[in-house]
């Protein structure tokens, strides 16, 4: 008989492109999607988790007579001949489930949804192929109320998890005024569609390309530091003027109050000039600051801003409308509160993409970090949503109205990190070291006595035969303490607690002789050990 | 031009096996899961998650020369050549990830983990194709203070979720007894491995079929109630009496402990006698009740198991073993106190497949639920695990000793919701109705202050001209109250608010006159909407 073959032995690797969380990796964002659920909660959100598996066809995205139709998702055939794939966002599947249980669902469905999500695309540093998202929506309605409760819900959720007021800021526009802007320049029509698209993404990057780049795009083109050459949407100078009105229309507007302020001075109206003075310096053109609590100067503001936005889109029945639903939006959030120092309307939103129809938003950190080249730099976007009318259409031919917010599960960690409002590295558990083999059951009562008095406490399992190994284990899993019961101690009814932490803390500074009288390490009857554990603990 | 092809529309349904999950069933599972981290996280056991999709290489289940190698899995295959797939189970992603990063992990090394997993299995009533897996395995150790450890874990574990001590039982027997069982049965070798195999799972079937149906799949074979013919392991009445003595241990045990009752009685020792009757009426072979708190009976108990099941493995060294690791274990769950009235060794208890070398161990809930056909039946098993140790070996080369438990998250969810320790149906929020759409700001700013107070609260954000719809909402969302603020209110500085549960409790008895009282509706001034909501909610 032939000798079977050896089959190699498997690598042990994630997939390219896939990872995996270990510990508060783990339950850090476990915790924080428990403090974003309870918020959305609060507002009458109602969850839902959609399977991770749709038909090819639902998610809708790819052309039916292609062989293998896994641009950009995970997909496979059944042996019925359907293809399956795996969804890439939250939205898709929102439609499937909106279209198939619409009539068992109340009306308007607010819904939220956390999860991962994956996407067959090229792993790069820092870009995976499997993420979380945690997604709110709200289907069936065309109101602005709804756009304005989930901009109210994003700021609440942002401080639940721990963002303090002042450290972020949820900015809002509306994709019609820049339409109503672009029909003013000329670019309305269809054949007019690449020119809007490179509209869109050059105000996408004035933050990075400032303004002169922003007009290079609109223009003939821009090239960057390293010689590569984007082309721009060839508008002509007058045309650029109208779109960098809209793009410039925080600086414009400070202008104008700054006008006002002085021609009510001028006029002896001192109350009505410093009024003026306080909502131009509040909202500053540059910083982008908020007003604080002075609500009258957010209004003023915002009168002021409104007031440019429907000049400069002229007579576009799209801009009119645009500016009126910033306006309805603008009061819903003074009234409750919010527009004051936690949202702002801010016309130089556009969220890149060309799914939005109405109202847009996005919640921006504003504290500083370095970033990979050691450079400060503003935190930036940890959210982003907007009003999308078209989806559902797909499945049931009726349009039906939606708007909603995604939350970047993995950058909003990253951003409490940053900040310390979460920890790096956890305390571990107490951990109870084995000095007789054979007193194991002893070891074992010491731990369920810890457990049951909510601590979190384990025995020590690998080969206890090398006592170093033991502190070495407790070192690795940084616990604060560890007990040791020898054969002598058990004699004696005593055990021993070692003050980890402390004894690192000595270790640095002590000298020999202090060293040596052990400071961090303590003898306690055996019925004591639970009381001076709970005391270490609580220092 | 010839007109474009009209698409057809795409079907809004979920996979075929798949489903969606809706409010609280998302919510409740969430929060169960989150009861059980905190234990297992008491425990000194660490989060993990890995990646949903591996290599199908890194799964093993498949032949690497099948062109496609997806049987019981989603696999797919990457444009580079490789097979990825969804995992199908915890386990396999584990044996990868301790493989992949044992350098960096503590060793013994504890982990919990919980999410979904897939199987591409021909669905079913009650059958899907993805569902939740919620996981505890320690790596790297052969103690048996891991297995015991994990058993008082899955005891505390149960009563964190609400179900009640007495309502389930932790059964413990080991792989090692049976094999010495069959061993002294003539059945060793690996040309009797098919044999071994009917006599797992003709035990695993003892509840369902009794020790008859279990003789006769032990001997020629065994004819079901539709005629089905099911071949039986073909061994000898001597052979099947030695496999039945093990089966029926708890029976022989307590007739045995019977038998040294009535000698010790006779022999005038009344104490002992008093003590071993203790022993066998409090461990009673039918129902297998527990030993309540007499940790002296439970010890008596186990003293007389132990003895028969050394006098059933002979002279087996495996059955000697596996003995010795249940009496082990025994110990190690008597000191911490969870061996006389949680856990409790039973050799009835073999888990069906192949797959486990030592310990096993299931829970199981002991109160009756009614099941489909309306019979009243046990609730049954709702986790089970045991001890594993090749799967790393697959990586490494290495054996690498492991034990683990798997909680079926589904099962356990639908007893906490038969013993209504969860509601089904869960309080709504409070509706802000819309009587006059151009006062939205009005009715949002009513929501901010009930949601900052912390309570669930939602404006209607449909269409407001029928008000009956209103209602319906309400209803449909299962409101508790709705608020009320027209112009007449609005003018008179009040809002109505309707109790809507005391309403239809009302509308069930209610004779017209009391009805037309309408004591569930209250007129408050709209500064006490707040207090009086409040009020209500609390009742």
């Amino acid at each position: 008989m032939a000798k079977p073959k050896k089959t190699p032995r498997p690598k042990a690797q994630t997939p390219k492109g896939f990872r995996d969380y270990f510990g508060t990796d783990v339950s850090d964002r476990a915790e924080m999607l428990q403090a974003i659920a309870g918020v959305y909660h609060r507002y009458g959100f109602d969850a839902l988790e959609s399977s991770a598996v749709e038909t090819v066809e639902a998610l809708g995205k790819f052309l039916p007579d292609v062989d293998r139709p896994n641009e950009g998702v995970f997909a496979w055939q059944e042996e019925d001949g359907d293809w399956l794939a795996l969804r890439y966002d939250m939205t898709a599947p929102l439609a499937r489930v909106y279209a198939q249980h619409r009539n068992d669902l109340p009306n308007p469905y607010r819904r939220y949804t956390m999860g991962p999500v994956w996407r067959n695309e090229k792993p790069g540093p820092g870009r995976f192929r499997q993420f979380y998202q945690c997604d709110a929506d709200t289907v069936g309605t065309a109101s602005m109320a709804a756009d304005a409760e989930i901009c109210a819900m994003l700021s609440d959720t942002l401080e639940a998890v721990g963002i303090q007021r002042g450290d972020y800021v949820i900015r809002i526009n509306n994709r019609k005024v820049l339409n109503g802007v672009m029909e003013v320049a000329g670019l309305a029509g269809d054949d007019k569609e690449a020119e809007r698209g490179i509209v869109l993404r050059a105000i996408d990057k004035l933050d990075r390309l400032g303004p002169d780049g922003v007009r290079a795009l609109l223009g003939e083109g821009r090239e960057d530091l390293s010689g590569d050459f984007t082309k721009g949407a060839g508008l002509s100078q007058a045309e650029i003027e109208i779109i960098m009105n809209f793009v410039g229309a925080f600086d414009a507007v400070q202008q104008t109050i700054g006008h006002a302020a002085t021609n009510a001075f001028e006029a002896g109206d001192t109350a009505q000039g410093k009024r003026l003075d306080r909502a131009r310096n509040s909202v500053m053109a540059k910083t982008r600051d908020l007003c604080g609590d002075d609500i009258q100067a957010t209004k003023d503001w915002n009168d002021f801003l409104f007031q440019h936005l429907k000049s400069i889109t002229g007579n576009s029945a799209v801009g009119f409308q645009g500016v009126e639903e910033l306006e309805n939006i603008s009061k819903l959030l003074i009234a409750s509160g919010y527009l004051n120092n936690r949202v702002i309307i801010d016309p130089s939103v556009v969220r890149g993409l060309g799914y939005y129809t109405g109202p847009v938003y996005e919640a921006e950190l504003t504290f500083d970090v370095q970033n990979e080249k050691g450079q400060t730099v503003q935190f930036g976007s940890v959210a982003g949503g907007g009003r999308y009318d078209d989806l559902v259409k797909r499945f049931t031919g009726q349009e039906v109205p939606a708007t909603g917010v995604s939350i970047g599960v993995d950058r909003l960690l990253a951003a409490l990190r940053a900040t310390n409002r979460i920890g790096t590295t956890e305390q571990g558990p107490v951990v109870v070291t084995v000095m007789d083999r054979a007193r194991m059951a002893d070891y074992q009562a010491m731990v369920a006595e810890l457990r049951s008095a909510g601590i979190r406490a384990e025995v020590y399992l690998g080969n206890p035969k090398n006592f170093g190994n033991q502190l070495k284990y407790a070192d690795k899993r940084n616990a604060p303490i560890a007990i040791i019961e020898g054969g002598d101690e058990k004699e004696r009814g005593v055990v021993q607690i070692k003050d980890l932490y402390l004894g690192a803390k000595i270790a640095e500074t002590a000298t020999h002789e202090e060293w040596a009288g052990n400071p961090s390490q303590f003898e306690v009857p055996r019925d004591q050990m639970l009381a001076k554990v709970q005391e270490i603990l609580n220092q």
